[in-house]
């Protein structure tokens, strides 16, 4: 049976994150319920399985299943999706590929306003932080996650799974009252992003001198980080796979 | 009793337009609802009387009522409206100030995004057209709608009365898939920019010439105009009183 790549966007504001669940809306269970009468019922993998309110502008999921008009089936998911999901894009590719196993990259973004009051037309995908940030001292908090590191101070540990992850940028940019940060890496463990951002908006507030972030990421230990930041300022933004680039914003420097 | 000058933006997906109406949520509702503590329960008079699923970026509200505590009240009005509705300031202003009145100009924009599929996180104040658009021939024809016109072919008549307005600038910007408009007047009568908007969109796809704008609007029928753009593109995104200059972006060139 041929192996087929979906590329799709969402707001995750009305779903219990991607993976499918129980008794409970999720991407994969409205993505799987719209592929079934075109796949007979396929299992679906996925590059990144975001949390409860997370977004993606562009996740990566694969399947295998009997040949399939891609332009109509794509048409017809698109329709019944609509306006939640997206699919961009539904290929064909060689029997290898996993969404999830073959990734080689992941990058998202997690988007601040800081100001006294929200903007009602981005609140659901925009965190409000009213008090006043320092976006230098945050770039020097987020330079100290670079690198490959053990991240047990900024992750939920499931099972005994290994937490040690290599990140390979992670940026933040103040545009008028917008602060966004880009960040990329091979994976991330869970919650992850979140706790990244809390702590630098901890040190953008002048609570924690950023200075003391390598040593909070080095004692390995969960309560010197500051929980999580909400999920819906974050989006999983970009999958790369093989040997392309992993794409990143103009204003995060390409290595020489 | 001091007047007040409150301006507000607001996510108009989920209420049935500005104006309050018996039985249904509305955004005059809710606002009103929220100031009674303070006011007693004060009428309040709006720029521009939004449709059901219009948004606004800047929507001026005026009102009467005893002396009031603005910080405070701000804050309480904006934890009870969140995250629909924003309140950015709220001032005392001379007595002879009125929303609606006192108003000398009004600036809209109109969102589309000219893609096959929809985007899910700006799905909620974006137009999805797919058919490829001409934007030259969309600026002809907006431009056809700038200075004094009876806009009867592109308004839905209530009562008697005049639909004569004068149209300071109405222009579109393409940049990647977005499609916008801006357009400026004193004031605009009921559906005037989404009818605007529609015969723009046809003019783009090739349907209708963009040198019979003029004849359409001249002959003042409704019939001839193509119905009314969806109402989750567009926004009130200025307003202006006394001699100030009605803000527009700055690819609208100012004129001499």
């Amino acid at each position: 049976m041929p192996t087929y790549r979906l590329d799709l966007a969402y707001d995750g504001s009305r779903f219990h994150g991607y993976a499918r669940q129980p008794n409970v809306r999720t991407v994969q269970g409205e993505l799987e319920e719209a592929l079934e009468p075109h796949t007979g019922g396929a299992g679906t993998f996925v590059a990144g399985r975001t949390d409860k309110g997370v977004h993606a502008t562009e996740q990566v999921v694969s399947f295998c299943c009997p040949t399939l008009d891609t332009g109509y089936v794509m048409r017809s998911l698109n329709s019944r999706l609509a306006p939640e999901i997206a699919v961009h894009r539904l290929v064909e590719v060689s029997d290898d590929f996993h969404a999830r196993f073959s990734a080689t990259g992941r990058a998202y973004r997690y988007r601040i306003r800081n100001a006294e009051v929200h903007d009602p037309l981005s609140a659901a995908s925009v965190w409000t932080v009213a008090d006043p940030l320092d976006v230098d001292a945050m770039n020097v908090a987020a330079a100290a996650f670079v690198g490959e590191h053990d991240f047990a101070a900024f992750c939920r540990r499931l099972e005994d799974r290994s937490l040690i992850r290599e990140v390979f940028w992670a940026r933040w940019r103040r545009k008028g009252d917008r602060i966004d940060l880009s960040i990329g890496a091979r994976s991330f463990c869970h919650q992850m992003v979140r706790s990244i951002v809390a702590l630098c908006v901890e040190v953008g507030r002048g609570n924690i001198e950023a200075s003391d972030v390598p040593e909070i990421l080095e004692s390995l230990d969960r309560s010197r980080s500051k929980g999580v930041a909400p999920p819906h300022g974050l989006a999983l933004v970009a999958v790369a796979y093989d040997d392309e680039p992993l794409p990143r914003p103009s204003w995060v420097a390409t290595p020489p």
